[in-house]
């Protein structure tokens, strides 16, 4: 049975009370909830870790190799300054779906770099919450060698 | 019932011919067989449009207002360099999610900019065919309001 | 009699449903009637053409040579990211005026680079409609030698 | 009855003798003149400034609120440079048509830049003196509320 | 009565041993000390928090919604390189107040430019431990509706 | 007993009644009643010069060498683009504090540099009408010695 | 028995009439014979496409695998904006080599970077009509294995 | 006979006690003095003029043509911002020499462009008041013809 | 007897075991016993920490004052974006030597960059663990007062 | 009888046994040999150079004045940073046509920019020893003003 | 037994004489004598190479070509500017250590950038002569394996 | 008795016959001979030397230690690309005047910039041969110390 990590960097802890307009009004809670419902269908494990340290997220990336078999990654705005997590993700050689609750590439000009990119599967943004559980698929999929590329 | 149209740009008619290494094996025709397969699960319509030509890929996305709900579109190498594009899809009010087989942030430097990207609900890239399929599911959770952004 | 070629590039046919708040709500049809009883009074002949396709645009521009006094251009988005149209305009070696609805000058930064300009007699931009019939005054005026610059 | 500043920046105390190759042999009392004549068809009061001073444009600009409908405003070099005469029409809030004897887009790379452009109504250049009968018919159509923009 | 949070970061707990000549001989528990006697003098109650981690910088944050009334925040380094406490100060929607002991502007090029600033209040640097004195005035002022900002 | 120079730059003149969303709704004469019933209480003289001219407001900073103690300087959009006022600071060897009504880092780019900033003690900004008298706090605690700096 | 297409881009059609201090006074059927003269000297077959279309530049290229064994390609002004036509070419797998007319490395800078460089097997430009020929001369020798790199 | 207007921009008024450790402890009247001996030997005129206005200098290279010879001019901090005096020197065809006390091109970044060059005959910088002897002794050497350019 | 702090940054816990092609294969263990059996035949004192949380290799450094003698780091990739490890360099004063595993020089664009060099003695990188013996040396002959610098 | 000057620049003595995967395996030898025997064909007469010494290949170029009829140009790494080069070349008004073995434009981005053409009449890189019998032959033509240009 | 070239750039013959305080008082004798005194004990054999010009440090690198084992290259200012001296490292397939007395890295930004590193095994910089020691050591433990890289 | 270098950089061994609209019609010869009667009226020793090669020409700056009291250096291209030669400048602490036939400010963009600047006492360009006789009195006033700067 296929384990998936969902990663979650800085300022996701206020999901849902932090710039409601920019990133909707669910909470990490409700965005857990609609990922572990959706996972239950195709019978996919799922793990939940959260930080604001960028070191923590490290050291979680770091403890995924031989316990989870993906992950799904919001590194929030790490996305566009940490090459330590980039080594990260490229350490551990695990796949990696990076994901954005807003269409980053729409946003400022600082938001639209991405070192997690260089190393992550592909990129799904823009779509809500709804980008996680396109993320799992996603994953999903991979693992199993249906996706030819 | 929703109608979608699946727009495909410049080269992707060689799909499946065309660097395998970098877009995967599946002809354009495997893709949407995938895709009408994949999108009957949903009820969902889908109509396929690819034209090589830039000002052919405009006069689609005009007449697709009144015609289809919303466009999963890859315009491939138009996506960084068409600013008539962006103003087409801005034109006619439709949700468009941008798709690209590969991941085009880890790939050359001049791939990483996207116009669409300007308008899009959201992108998504790098799962190969499967980047299709995630993208009516996005569109399809778009328009039937579940999702939250 | 003087012959002016209004030429029009992408997305112009959907002038007054696109982006009214920018573009204004004359439909193409309305500009082109406007245009016309303003030609009128000066005895001018004025021909039209719109197109989305780029190398269509180029084909009218050759047709002009012998055909046409001069030209009104409004290469739309082309007008950032044509060299192929500035070409065009330096081989048929007719006067062209270059407009825009919109101050292209107050918008998004790729928006202020006109390839156009570069062989262009000048350039109106930001009146809406009007900045199509101030530009036949100006191309007539320089017809007939009234201008001194 | 409508009543326009004309207002002209440095060195155009200079029109006729300056660079005639680039902006023509007429003196800045024969563009006036042509003003007047122009202006006195449309029934348009003309008032007209010129100084080398920036402080001294700012000051006139200022003078304009409540004493003039809209500005005329060729700039001059401080075109390009000049912070200070944006705020100052954005200050007044008066409607302002930008005006170049020369086509800038055709020149030096560091005449292409405008600051005067993101405050005013739009933007007309390379028609030499006729570059000053247009922007009056500009203002006119955009105080009679007959422009769409 | 007002409680201000003072937020100190990475280095900032050398104050006084580290460079004097850039940053003063006073300890941080000097300006702290400094602080406290000033707000006492307004009746405003302070609270204290350094860390050399941006996580905890970020927790904070966090913390201080429903804590604290407004935040005078230095930095440090951070402030040119996290987007993450960007977006940690925009989530908790308080006034923050940007302090710096060194005139920033005024030192190597990568520290003019200040990602807190793009949702601070405002910002005073380079008058030393005074700095956070007139920072605490603002804050007050601010809070008071006495500034018309 | 200090005297202090409250300078002025550009449009500043018009305080009050221009872009009072950006620049609050006090006119000049308004801010410097209230910079003068605060510097009463600390005993402090000021004296108060505008000027729209760059090089009137050089001409008045030559002055100030003899004749005042220091200068709370806002010079408007002359901060951006002045080397020459930059001189005038460095020439007469008095300090400076830079002030601005607005936060000039998270408006447009162009702002965000200072040539004042670099001979200047350090910089206020964002609060207001209340940016002067944190500015004279300021620089009466450094002519006292009492700030460490 | 080989078989070349000798492939033109936009404007190519007005060669011999347009800029002949550029370009040069032959006309393209005239290119096109010299080439056709200088290609029966080595059993060379060849056909000749002109297109303004970038579209139907890409359609041509396309078709070219499996009916031709190398490309001669001029691409004009697409070479210097042109992904599209990079992936073409790099999607057919067939030896390419761009030519053109002029020097393009000694004209405007826009004109010195190529799309189509990084897929071919080498570039000829500056020697008008008599690029042509050496571009033939450099296939042939490259599909005989004769050229060692 | 001939006659040479010695122009002086910002701040060269405070000469001698600006700054000495960059521009010398000479005033302006011991550098004019310098020259005015200088000029003597080769029966040379000198007028003499400084402003801290843009403005000021501009009318003052007006006036100059058709009363002066030809100009030594010290921009100061004007030479590497203002094109309106770039524009002035071009419009009274008078040969500029540019002078600069310090060697412009060893100092700050922002000090290496000068606007003024492009229209000067040379530059000469870096030898204190001897950098107008110099320049007084290139522009004679001009206006007899002797050098060779 | 000289201490001196081998200090590692993020992701060289994962040594031995993350991309050996790029970082060799021994584990940070064994590179810390090399370290340790080559400082033997110095007679010096080695103390290691390696964290991933960059706030605790701030406070790492801080504490190596007074306490260690000098600091061998590898700040992985927090060389690259860590003006927060610059400062604590700075603040501390004691020699540092930059160590790095591979080449970053020769690697990607965004590795060429180092803050700590801006404060360290010196730099070598590329030796793999042969790079720490090295800085050991380098580090032993400066505070022997044995390297002239 | 045509006499030629096949020029090469530093590293190009070690062709054949360097980096053969970019330069191919032929000695500089084998080029000259092949070169010969191509020469005779057209009866040209060719001598060759070849130094790692930017100062002889300018020597070399200026002897050839008066001395060869053209000059085929393989400048090598100084074709990407030598003005000197350009300079000679401009200097003895020859006609030089630069070659290159590799395809420069499909490398690394530093070999992307040739100074030589600046002043070459054209470009000919990617075919290998084939790039040089190329270039003679598109000297040959135009020194026979065969070619229109 | 090890042979290698320790090869100096353009200046270093100045050693001890030149800027002292930059690169310490040590002639490059002197320099070479601790080197030969150092290599002793581990009975590697040293060749030294000075010169100032590029192409006979070119030359020197070729004539490495089987009969050195390895370079300690000090490139000195070529290290910025020479791609002749990286084409020439690769060219000969020796492993080269590149070494600087100063760190150039904390020196000016047109220092920053080597040509050489993108060649070499790796970079030692910033322990005066000292780094040649280190140099050599590092080459040595490549040459014997010892290094994992 | 002053004893002065007047040295040379490449191509100029050609002056007089390469572009003498540019660089004016005397010899190398001619220029020296003018030195020298200009420098016979103050009692100046002048040595010359010209080369191409830019180690020889940091040789003979090398060599002027102890033997000239100062440089009058014209560079040519090496100017504009030379670290090596600036480096030999301040290695021997001699007084250098950099001098230029044309205005280097007004022609290319590559040829406005200077390392030797970074060294020299000052700049003087675009004067023809009298460049040089402007550099010998300027260097000889700076020996006499009558320079202030």
């Amino acid at each position: 049975m296929t384990k998936l990590l969902i990663l979650n960097g800085p300022n996701l802890n206020l999901l849902g009370t932090r710039q409601p307009e920019v990133y909707g009004r669910d909470t990490l809670a409700d965005v857990e909830a609609l990922c572990m419902s959706h996972a239950e269908q195709s019978g996919t494990n799922l793990v939940f870790y959260q930080s604001n340290h960028e070191g923590a997220l490290i050291d979680r990336i770091h403890a995924a190799r031989g316990s989870e078999d993906g992950i799904v990654f919001n590194a929030g705005a790490y996305t566009h300054t940490s090459i330590a997590l980039l080594d990260a993700i490229v350490s551990v050689e695990l796949p990696v779906v990076e994901v954005h609750l807003s269409n980053i590439h729409a946003r400022e000009a600082f938001r639209h770099k991405s070192y997690i990119s260089k190393a992550a599967l592909g990129q799904i943004c823009g779509f809500g919450p709804q980008s996680y559980l396109l993320a799992i698929d996603a994953l999903n999929a991979h693992l199993q060698g249906a996706s030819g590329q």
